[in-house]
């Protein structure tokens, strides 16, 4: 069944707490959600790039043969968006180095029509107003989720608030779960979102795991224990993919995906893709990965959980 | 099989984010960790309090029937230990408000001569020489376990090494891992701690649970999602006993308790005693806690943890 992610494609550089560079690499919340879902089921992406987009990045795209980019626009005359980051000691925190949004600034991409049919709608994060523009297109979805971020909390909480009426579950950070609710508890700042209106919410804790706030429940799930990370970046939204991936799986083999037991297995299986995304740059780790190595972790991770 | 533990009983004064000030009530490292282990297994105190000890902080400690205090000596012309701590907003940090050691001071107490033969040893928090002093009592020991903190690492690195060379676990907060060992990522830290000696490491992480590292193998598990933490006093060391009064227990029924297995599954029955822990001032939440009220929540968070 057709997931599809709205979101961006960006060419970052990444700066690693040891003082290691790495420019010009694949990135963007789109390229790793899609990456990430399609080991699960067929993805399909709307995002745009300039005309600058080199080959070599896009040649990277199309190592994942499970990803639709007829949605991929290639803007004639525009700059792609770019990234820079810094990680810091604990790898949890980064700063932003620079970000040149060149191509992202402009108007959105078109959707395919032969996207409209899509099942799973992920909206990647992006100002709220423009992931309510994308929702619109997809009138035959199941399920809705979207992400967001500090910018918009802060300066555009109507639009965000008139989304979170919509979907039907939101993803975000800790930190901005905090700052949206006030509720320095991310228990209590999760089911605070739920007044808002979505089904469900997932904060996103990094290495410590993730909280699921359900109409029908709560939960908590560790990281997978990572003693060796490379790159942080794309984790939250590989997370996000695998999740998703999952639901589409689902929903494939004639389950249902919205209950708080649907919500909360997929959770693991974000949590897995988003353990390897983080022991390389960029999408290396996942352009190399299989879905034996993904199994093998995931079988790990279940018995790691099992009680009694 | 017996438990024993050696730890202190003090007068706490504890000051919340709202400002409430609750002073005189009952705290200290073996007090909690006894009340939580108590409804698992019979578990023998080894402390120390002074001539002033108050008969209604003594009668709380009375009701829980597992403890066995004969090994609680009452010392004339001392006076009892007495901590005071203010909860900064997000709850997971504390600052000292007064530390008076007072009889903590003085000579350990004795270690009656029918504790000898305790198969499970816990040594909660102290001066990592006193810890091995207390160590050697407990001849017949299946399995010793020690907590520490800041101090002993700072300053008695030394007696804690020594002391790690002897014991078979270690459980400590994330921040003192890291102290410990220069790593910032707590499973690396986890795993280097291994290096002096223990067979297992659990390091605690509060809201975000803990992570296990044993000689044979790796594993992380969530705290229990909690949105109401009135006072997280001995959260850890009530994590410490319900670990231990559940090893104790499957020592009672046959079963081993020193593999990577029997470890890991100890963690979730400590997570489940420290969430009724911090619902409550003191042992407030644990006096009235009963055998039904922990199976409940156990079985309920492995349903939250269960894959597949």
């Amino acid at each position: 069944m057709a997931l599809v992610v709205t979101g961006t494609i960006s060419i970052d550089t990444i700066h690693t707490p040891s003082g290691e560079v790495r420019p010009d690499i694949l990135g963007g919340s789109c390229t790793y959600f899609a990456a990430a879902a399609s080991f699960f089921t067929p993805v399909r992406m709307v995002a745009v790039v300039g005309q600058d987009f080199p080959p070599h990045l896009r040649a990277t795209l199309d190592r994942f043969p499970n990803i639709d980019t007829r949605g991929l626009e290639v803007r004639a005359g525009s700059k792609s968006f770019r990234w820079g980051g810094r990680y810091l000691d604990n790898m949890d925190q980064r700063e932003t180095v620079f970000t040149d949004l060149n191509v992202i600034a402009e108007a959105p991409p078109p959707v395919p029509e032969a996207y409209r049919d899509s099942p799973l709608v992920f909206l990647a994060n992006t100002h709220p107003a423009i992931q309510m523009h994308m929702l619109e297109h997809f009138d035959r979805r199941i399920l809705a989720v979207a992400d967001t971020m500090d910018l918009w909390i802060n300066h555009h909480r109507d639009d965000l608030l008139a989304l979170l009426r919509r979907v039907d579950g939101l993803v975000l950070n800790y930190d901005e779960a905090e700052l949206m609710t006030g509720k320095r508890n991310t228990v209590a700042a999760a089911r605070a979102l739920l007044a808002h209106g979505p089904r469900f919410v997932v904060v996103k804790k990094g290495e410590h795991g993730c909280i699921l706030a359900h109409q029908d429940g709560l939960a908590a799930l560790p990281a997978y224990p990572a003693e060796n990370v490379i790159d942080p970046t794309g984790a939250g939204d590989t997370f996000a993919g695998g999740m998703m991936g999952h639901l589409a799986r689902r929903l494939a083999e004639g389950k249902e995906i919205r209950s708080f037991e649907a919500i909360r297995q997929a959770l693991a299986h974000g949590t897995i893709v988003a353990s390897f995304t983080i022991e390389d740059f960029s999408l290396d780790r996942l352009a190399r990965l299989t879905a034996e190595d993904i199994r093998w972790r995931t079988d790990e991770f279940a018995r790691m959980l099992r009680m009694g």
